[in-house]
């Protein structure tokens, strides 16, 4: 097992860190995800070891709890490329969204048919390089005709991308205006919506009082059942999903957005047309692939026994952690933590429970309630503070979708907060 | 082989059109690369046949030339994936571009050593969605701080994509000012030099007079071995490459730029982590194995025969192209082409000839003299006009790197015109 130096990149995006069993100092280790491209990382958690300890980061999304799952897929999941395939720029010159290959656009139909979480029959189909460039083009998509700036708003809590997203390139067509339940500018606007919400798990609607000039766009990234009952269709003018959690393949690059305008998925097209000429073709015939084993895990002649079927296998995975952490945040006394209530699920047809991708933790107590960031950080917990996502700082984003063994440290160092303060961890990590 | 309707997309990317051997008027299919997405097109160019034709799509560098290069490596070029790999959004943490995979950086330094063609050591590689992406990133890692925007200029004729990619967004960071001879703003700039250039395969420099606040970025697509002599090891501040043009898979949409100063790198990598949180990992594992591919047939103990060789098998396929295409430009009397010198090839050790991935055709005489891209279209030749790279309507950008069928088909139909202007092709394009 390699130890490496910290060097933390502009962005914090490290996961799944090692962990103690050492004494002497050491620095995060961030595992990838696979052995073609670096080691693994299984370390054991390592609460009740001697400090100090290395972070854990948990701030970013990086959804590794689904690795085991495809790994254990073996052969089924292998993807096969020749020297000689999927050279051209072109994928399907004669339609909308001329670099999307038609078998990924027939496994998006097939899923989304299977579960019932989005209508997409006429629908367009626009690939993008993960949604984060698809939001990108909605933007442009709605704003690019317009003699007047685009408004961009979202009721917070809201992903903490979007302001940077909508602001990064200073851009005359749209302009980030933070908070949808204050606004109230004229002229066209854009209110995004993410539902269920990244951060707080929370199933949404607009808040901007509809007008002419006034667009929505749904981010439904965590609509699937293993986060959330599928209680409706959705059925909007834009919505954008991402192959890295409705999945986990998070490398990939792969979003989708369906769209019911046709001269709105063309601007969208054009747009990743000029920025990245199309959107890489290995990575959707993994898509493909992916999806597609999916849907043969639940159809026909191909289908597994229930309890390993990709979505009621996660709900399953999910419900576990959610409910071990419910458990440490109530004995702990000092977080609180969103409730959910049950819904009937179109697609499991019975009840469900919601447990989102992240925990959206509260700081209830104690000197540090207004930098919850900080006091988890203290513990040797990265995780990304309220601040981000436009509200105050007694709130704190953790991500629920690292692999096994960081989930399971990340309850060890959570539980020893409640220890009477033990200072072991708050005082050393490295 | 499948006849499909025409749908020509916004962007007129066809390529590869099926030809003719048949009575009834029928339109342009675009055959992508492979098996894997599409039918393959292998017809016969249609010169001699019964009209109508359908054009033929050489208005775009989609370059399939390379194809069967590919396909004919075997086993040696196939990539496996498994169902769980490369999962993660990190490949390399500890790394200024925290996308990039490790083994895709370490290809990427070998073959510009292998080749000779640019400096690496040092320097960071920052990967890109395509090099279009890249040249996005360094518009706002040069202009992200300054008070005032970056003027981007550029001399004519100059790729046709970067006033679009300058200005699509409407960026306050940044603006397309046009011409760079002309160009004498005060406040910071940015003049890209393509070298070889895109359109005119000429070696090129900057031309704005050097100052505090200026810049220079290097699109070096195209120096590679197969379509200039490599006279000497660039070394330029930033340098950007694309393996669409370097190898011949444009739909992995992979690019890498070559960067001095960490400051510009670190903020390009922020801009790609904003708008795509990185790079896809199958292209860029694609990429690695490519690349290596190459690197082996050169050296150790995989070294090829001669003539099979990367550089060398496609340099000769080039010069056959370029001389072709010169006997029937001399023969028609219609149109002129650029001339090149031989120089001294550090690659290959000897003097080595100039065969651009593009021809770029002036049109000499006639009454269509001042519309040659309409002019070839009343051939059935689809190619690109001179206003699109800031220049006179009189020159018409042809790409010299489709299929062998198609390059074919076009030389007869470019032969017809000669043919004391045979209406064969012109009246009965479909």
């Amino acid at each position: 097992m390699a130890h490496s130096t910290i060097t933390s990149s502009s962005l914090d995006q490290n996961e799944d860190p090692n962990c103690a069993g050492q004494q002497q100092p050491y620095s995060t280790i961030t595992s990838s995800s696979s052995s073609l491209d670096q080691q693994k990382n299984d370390d054991p958690g390592c609460a009740g070891q001697h400090p100090p300890v290395s972070p854990i980061s948990l701030d970013k999304g990086d959804p590794m709890i689904f690795e085991e799952y495809w790994e254990r897929m073996g052969d089924k999941c292998d993807l096969r490329i020749g020297g000689g395939d999927l050279m051209s720029y072109l994928s399907n010159p004669g339609g909308v969204c001329w670099f999307l290959l038609p078998q990924l656009e027939e496994s998006i139909r097939r899923i989304h048919s299977l579960v019932g979480n989005a209508a997409t029959q006429g629908r367009y189909i626009v690939v993008g390089t993960g949604s984060s460039q698809l939001v990108q083009t909605v933007l442009y998509a709605l704003s690019s005709d317009s003699p007047h700036p685009l408004s961009v708003v979202c009721a917070p809590p809201y992903y903490s991308c979007y302001p940077e997203l909508a602001g990064i390139l200073k851009s005359e067509l749209y302009k980030w205006e933070g908070d949808a339940h204050t606004f109230n500018k004229d002229g066209p606007f854009l209110e995004l919506v993410t539902s269920p919400n990244n951060p707080d798990g929370s199933i949404r609607g607009p808040v901007v009082r509809p007008r002419a000039g006034g667009h929505v766009m749904y981010d439904l990234a965590y609509y699937w059942p293993q986060f959330t009952p599928i209680t409706h269709q959705a059925d909007h003018d834009i919505m954008i999903f991402t192959f890295s959690k409705s999945v986990g393949h998070a490398g990939s690059r792969i979003g989708w957005a369906i769209v019911k305008n046709k001269e709105i998925a063309i601007k969208m097209v054009k747009l990743i047309e000029v920025l990245s000429i199309g959107v890489s073709k290995e990575a959707q015939l993994r898509a493909t692939k992916i999806l597609g084993a999916i849907c043969d895990g639940y159809e026909g002649s191909l289908a597994m026994p229930e309890s390993d079927k990709f979505f009621d296998y996660f709900r399953r995975i999910m419900a576990e952690r959610w409910n071990k952490l419910r458990e440490v945040v109530k004995k702990n006394q000092v977080f609180s933590l969103p409730e959910y209530q049950q819904e009937q699920c179109l697609f499991s047809e019975g009840l469900a429970g919601t447990h989102p991708g992240f925990a959206w933790l509260k700081c209830e107590k104690g000197e540090s309630k207004d930098d919850a960031e900080g006091f988890l950080k203290g513990y040797g917990i990265q995780a990304r503070g309220g601040h981000k996502f436009g509200v105050d700082g007694s709130f704190v984003r953790v991500s629920m979708m690292s692999r096994e063994n960081t989930f399971k440290a990340f309850l060890e160092r959570l539980s020893a907060i409640e220890a009477g303060r033990d200072s072991t961890y708050k005082m050393d990590v490295a």
